[in-house]
């Protein structure tokens, strides 16, 4: 969660305080709400088995397939489970956060905190629930009851879907429903570029995000029931082939779409940056089942599928300054489908070990052999997510914006933009005047 | 000791200097003095049982209730507690560094080289000695002889009082001595603004201090006796919730105040910055030993505290730029006490066990119902920390400024605020020329 | 790494921009074909003993003195190994990214990819294999034959040799083929300073390294047979202690120097800031074998060489801004050679147990009263470092210059540092644009 903070921090500076926000409500909600909506399956634990994780500790489950119903507030947890409630909440910082670069400079400062908090405590922990618990209807390790969705359920080790979709996705329709910026759009539908952002300073942040990465990927392995070394070495290596090659393949890729399109050959940073970024998204879900070659070779596919995606953005006159949309809602995407396609059978078998309904081995990726069972949830499970955040987001957003609560009014955003190069501002305390604090008092 | 290097060097660019100075010149300090001071006290270690922490691998103890005696140099130490020595220094530059900020732009390179070497080397260490270790006069692990203040001593699990009380209230006291910077205060007792600080980088900064402080107060486990991973745990999420409740709580105390004061709602992001730093430095002397519930309570008193103490120190003419001391003195005071109102009976047995004077239970927070014995052990220790370290550093502070090594000249700091803006210096090589490079070069 | 490209992005911000490229072309040079070049000796292994490291654990060896022969793209290797791999690539980034400084602002960006992969290919791994694996020619740990050289064989424990030394002489000879930037020396041989950078980010991102560091030094523990806890303890203080004593020494060194030429006292903190990295670099060689008093010398040692080789860097004029030839190659050859001064007989003992060759205890350090040949082991591998760099990357750099594809024509490079500061570029989408807009869209 810090590292994305560092990202976007210093990307666009004014979004620090976004990022704020995102922790402090979050760290609230998600310790009233959302832990419980998203893990609160049991009421009784034994304390032993229950040290290290989530739900596979609890003795009595009675939670149903689709949300928790327990521990709200942490209330009749044991004090051992404290150290998991963390682990989750620094991933449910990451989902929140997402949005923040896809609506910054004209979202009210109280919008960002209702959504924030709706967020943490309720679309997050639903999509979580439905597949890293043991109750989950799209979960692996299913156990109550024991039916697996296609008898395989979704693999979704470190959350391309369930962070990574789920911001991307929030961020898409809130920056549609939001619409652009004053001036980003003409009206023959070009675009004008509006940067004012610190190129070297967003490439420290994709380092840093990268290496911040090693704890979400590699960490994740506490959250599976038959991991061990293995599977953390794998999801390590399979992070850093697929982080580098999508920066290359960004980078090449958006050299060939200059050339086509201009004539000229351009080698964009930035881009190579999103690419980067783009390649962890991806990997983020397959990366424990996965060998390094195929993580070499979702890297590639992300890279390429982000120059387009970041193209489209603009063609549908979405206003996205840090690309969120195409780094994380489209390679969220591809990430989850890429489990159905590159999943490796011993690696499936020594994460998940044999299916509990056919004690047989599970369905692994349709490239290696392993038919279209694990495809087919994966996509399911995919659009389950689409459904579920696009469905909870566009009304919340609405209602925000019909309620005169979502944008700042044009006059502000105007004078706002304009003090932001003359040290004045006539906006008191919000992010506007922030952004001129940073960007006039430097 | 790094995070908080951060946040200060972001801040205001030109602490850095101050924190590398800190850095190396409180390494030597607490190698050739500090430790021994600190955690001195015996001479003879079996190395299977010290292989973790200080006192209690000893075997054989001759210390005294006041200082430690042995290990100057780290001489006669086992190889083994070198680790352990690299952990209390990371407390130790924590607490240096605190003052870094409060009297910047103004005091001398070599004064601030002493003062950290006095402060690495004497004050903090006695401090430490005194509750971190099984001879100190406050410790609840006092083992030789085994008498409690109390019948229960003081709990400071990583360092409210050892740490954040004894940095601010030697910044407060510098800060007090040294004066406030030329013009920053008008005749008639109104303050001038000056800001120069870039917000978002200061917000940047939190967040980092935020993550860091998981190493100090979960980190801090190492340092008890009984505990296990369910004091780490605890300490973990109480960390967490008081950070967020501390800066919604800072966020909405100052736009109350402000609403009174001038009649317009001003929402400060810099106020909510200052507000995590003062709940995490509240939560750092209960975070084991309290439930999440009550971490957030402290938290939101933390965040309120926090408001009111840096209207206190402009009211009282402290020129403090970081409100260090309204973050770091008034609240290491807070969570100091906070443990004697909100301690808990499990929490507390969990982490230190019965008495090992009446062979029965500790004593807890009086509002959970265990008596005033903690509360008035907490009230003493405070005390104590505020005696010495005033009683230490007023008369350094004062001989220092009658030699005149402690501010620079008046027009030294003036020709030096003055280049800042045209890329010269007339003060070679200190930190003023230094704060020219980075704002003429940037 | 990630440390490492935080300080250099921080100091001339558009050299971020080629640390990620390093990172990515390294990451799949380094896996395609560095790791095997490095660490390929065996190929069978017995999953048990592997867990850990490299070598130990493979149970049928058949590599070469010079060079590993399997794992090209990981092949054939179990996924127990693949964690070795992923520590071991943060070693070859590092070394890697060294040259960036000093090649930056005049060469090519297609040039650094070149570079970035030879070196991670091909110039590194042939190092790491000599010193690092149980068949390397130099290795302390050689088993297969088990002749050591001088019956000792060189210790680098963390690698002051295989990473400093390696990337501060492919930055000096790189640096001295491209010349200097146009400007830097006037005809009569004196230079003109050109900063531009921000002092203050220089030592934040100094303080970064420094943490960063003890994921190096004591993390190296992982690599040797015999180790404990008492080496990772040895390795943290030693660590701790040069970098506060190279960082004194340096700035008390300048201060003196610039007295003696100039007559007034200078205290110079970019000065300061690059003696800490010359301690961290100097002690990286001996950290697990060197005692606390030790470190504190070796690391004043590493300050006073810094002061002067930067000195001599001037006066045959190189040009390397960020000084990482004085920091890197100078005090990586110190550090080495620190080992056979000053290595203790308890802790090589500790860390590598008997000799298998005569079944006694290990030549160690001569100041020590240990003789001579540990000396003459790293005497023979610093020079074995010196000629494997030079004759590698001497030919690359001449032919990668006759070919026109190192340095930019005269006029980008001009046109580029202009248009720095009028917001504008002629040159599409390499480094200099890259620098325009972090300078002027601020």
């Amino acid at each position: 969660m810090l590292s994305i903070g560092c990202v976007r921090a210093r990307f666009a500076k004014h979004i620090a305080i976004l990022i704020l926000v995102d922790a402090c409500v979050s760290s609230l909600g998600f310790f009233f709400f959302g832990y419980a909506f998203g893990f609160g399956d049991g009421k009784d634990q034994s304390p032993s088995g229950a040290a290290m994780g989530g739900a596979p500790g609890l003795t009595t489950m009675d939670g149903n397939p689709f949300v928790g119903t327990h521990f709200f507030a942490l209330h009749d947890m044991t004090p051992m489970l404290f150290a998991s409630w963390l682990f989750q909440w620094s991933f449910a910082a990451t989902a929140c956060t997402i949005v923040s670069g896809a609506i910054a400079e004209r979202a009210k400062f109280e919008a960002y905190i209702c959504y924030s908090f709706f967020m943490a405590s309720w679309v997050y922990p639903v999509i979580v629930h439905s597949v890293w618990t043991s109750t989950g209807i799209f979960s692996m390790s299913r156990t109550t009851p024991a039916n697996l969705l296609f008898n395989s359920g979704a693999i979704d080790f470190a959350g391309s879907g369930a962070v990574h979709m789920v911001g991307g996705l929030a961020a898409a329709s809130g920056c549609y429903i939001l619409g652009p910026r004053i001036g980003r759009y003409n009206a023959d539908g070009t675009a004008n570029n509006m940067p004012g952002h610190n190129t070297s300073l967003f490439i420290l942040g994709v380092m840093i995000l990268w290496f911040g990465w090693y704890g979400f990927n590699p960490g994740s392995q506490q959250m599976i029931t038959n991991g061990n070394s293995m599977a953390v070495s794998t999801a390590a290596i399979a992070t850093t082939l697929a982080a580098g090659s999508g920066g290359l393949s960004a980078l090449v890729t958006r050299a060939i779409v200059s050339k086509v399109t201009t004539g000229v050959m351009v080698y964009d940073v930035m881009v190579m940056g999103n690419g980067v970024l783009a390649g962890l998204v991806a990997i983020t879900a397959p990366c424990a089942v996965v060998w390094p070659w195929a993580a070499i070779i979702i890297g590639l596919v992300a890279g390429v599928i982000y120059t387009f995606a970041s193209i489209v953005s603009i063609m549908v006159r979405l206003d996205d300054p840090l690309d969120a949309i195409a780094v994380h809602a489209w390679n969220g995407i591809w990430g989850v489908l890429s489990v159905g396609l590159f999943a490796s059978r011993e690696l499936i078998f020594n994460s998940y070990g044999i299916s509990p309904q056919t004690n047989d081995i599970r369905p692994y990726g349709c490239f290696m052999g392993g038919g279209g069972l694990l495809l087919a949830s994966q996509v399911v499970y995919a659009l389950w997510i689409i459904g579920w955040v696009l469905g909870n987001m566009i009304p919340f957003w609405l209602i925000l914006n019909a309620l005169g609560h979502f944008r700042v009014p044009a006059n502000v955003e105007t004078i706002g933009l304009d003090d932001s190069y003359h040290g004045g501002s006539a906006y008191p305390g919000g992010p506007e005047e922030e952004t001129d604090k940073s960007l006039g008092g430097q």
